[in-house]
């Protein structure tokens, strides 16, 4: 965690534990780029609340899976900060302070708002919920992360980070950090059912903490080329949920498979075979790595604690020099 | 400070200095509520830079001259605490927590919003201004204030934070005191000038650390009752500027004062001079004990620090134990 190394703001929303969906996403590049950047993880579990509120009690457990996820895929906890959202008052205070130079148009006009709001209704969206830009601002910012890796839909809400920090750094002559956001090459994950997006509410979610037998379970059961109801049948790659798997997860014989497919020279069930092989050769490791976690969990309750302590001394820092711009300090 | 005693929450916005209509609406009942409650007074900085926001350099010199004002009309230092706004977390981490359960459509129905939304337009409010109950919600009860203070036009305010505080004490399981509305029975102090209002922006203050020279210079040029240009015509107290005065300022003499304008035996300068003599009876106190502090601005500042320390402890803890009932206690 040299000083020199730029800061990368990253996290996930501690709903429950990650799949697969998450590796691809963000998972697998958090553990390349450990070594070049000084790598924050936010464990959110404040944003968690805004849509879980009404079961709490699965905040708790789901910030341990989170951090046991993200540790299981490589992550080194000797590189890496692990930062619990709800312990760091710096958040909260840039929230407040962000949330008088953003006006209520700013925040209509964000994409991910205009979307919510066509789907449930304006004026029932919460009032966290219309300033989700404003508190991932603050996120972002009170550690002064330089990059913030995303995916092109989340684009906007950088747009708008820097822009809040702009002004404010204008208003107050602080010297916030503008954020950039670090686009993310790959794509959305698609579930083996045929469904755009893996996620748990679908119940097509492999997780990283699936046994063999579930993962096998997903993979057999996955939907393949429905017109190739015989191994003599030749099949289509491009429409086989199997086969962007295959893609995805195993690029080097993907172009093969591809074609003895086409040549019906593979069946689907020698082809999910050889994708369940592909998956759990990736995923062993991960679950050997969790059950260390699991059974050191007083470990992984240090580890966070100890992330979180240093987060917040790296917030309280930065909130200081802030609030001496702001004239606030006596 | 008792354990026993109920707590207030009032305050001021650190927008400048405090006027006589500060002491008739609220900090005339302070000084006689301080032995029968513990006192929280809130500076409001963070909500004076909701609309000072550009003057930041202002917000600083009026942290102190609230504060002194406040000690200058015989609160007790002992007995009261002065709690700076910006330096409580707690405030600002229950705003974001209050911020889940709340809707927008809550908001846009207080009638405080309601006119403010009239006047400037909906869309060009900051997210800070729309979410103004929210945070004196979390002004109020970070320290589990019993009772606040407020004028009539207050009330809906003190309403929404109490259905705030009920959804997140049934949805949590918390125990976040439900505040109660303590209605001041003394209105708002008009201007000397026939405004409806006194207050900084429209000139016709009489600040309580104000000279005796200012204090006659305000009085001499009162608006009276029009139609008396010589002392020989019967004058109307009813609609007389000066009049009001004394029915707020010198309340035994002002049956007298009525008797003999109506009967043409006092003018309007003799009834000005004899209120000028009311006012600085009332005012001379306040400037002495003013003067003292404004020689021991170090004392002043030790009061703001170790109240707001004081503050943030009862803050902090109410917090864990809020966030305790949250789940978000690993």
């Amino acid at each position: 965690m040299e000083q020199n190394k730029k800061r990368i703001l990253t996290g996930d929303r501690t709903t429950g534990r990650l799949h697969l969906g998450h590796y691809v996403g963000s998972l697998k590049s958090r553990v390349e780029l450990q070594d070049s950047y000084d790598t924050f993880i936010l464990l959110a579990d404040v944003q968690a609340l805004t849509t879980h509120f009404e079961h709490p009690e699965l905040i708790n457990s789901s910030i341990y899976d989170v951090t046991m996820d993200n540790l299981a895929v490589g992550l080194d906890p000797a590189k890496v900060t692990f930062v619990q959202q709800s312990q760091i008052t710096s958040i909260a205070e840039l929230t407040v302070f962000y949330s008088m130079i953003v006006t209520v148009n700013q925040l209509r006009h964000n994409p991910t708002i205009k979307t919510e709001a066509k789907n449930y209704g304006y004026a029932d969206l919460t009032y966290g919920f219309l300033g989700y830009p404003v508190s991932q601002t603050a996120d972002i910012t009170f550690c002064n992360a330089n990059l913030v890796p995303v995916g092109e839909d989340q684009v906007p809400h950088i747009e708008l980070a820097r822009k809040i920090v702009r002004k404010f750094n204008d208003l107050y002559g602080t010297s916030i950090v503008e954020p950039e956001a670090k686009l993310s090459a790959v794509g959305r994950l698609s579930g083996l059912d045929g469904n755009a997006k893996m996620g748990k509410s679908l119940g097509n979610a492999i997780y990283l903490s699936d046994t063999p037998e579930t993962v096998w379970d997903r993979v057999r059961n996955a939907v393949t080329d429905p017109a190739r109801i015989t191994i003599k049948i030749p099949g289509h790659p491009e429409i086989c949920n199997v086969y962007k798997y295959h893609c995805v997860f195993n690029p080097d014989e993907k172009d093969d498979i591809a074609d003895r497919c086409r040549n019906a020279q593979i069946g689907c069930v020698a082809c999910k075979k050889r994708l369940n092989e592909v998956l759990n050769s990736l995923l062993d490791p991960i679950r050997e790595r969790r059950a260390y976690y699991e059974g050191h969990r007083e470990q992984v309750r240090e580890l966070i604690i100890e992330g979180t302590r240093r987060a917040n001394q790296v917030g309280n820092d930065n909130l200081h020099a802030i609030k001496e711009k702001m004239h606030v300090l006596i």
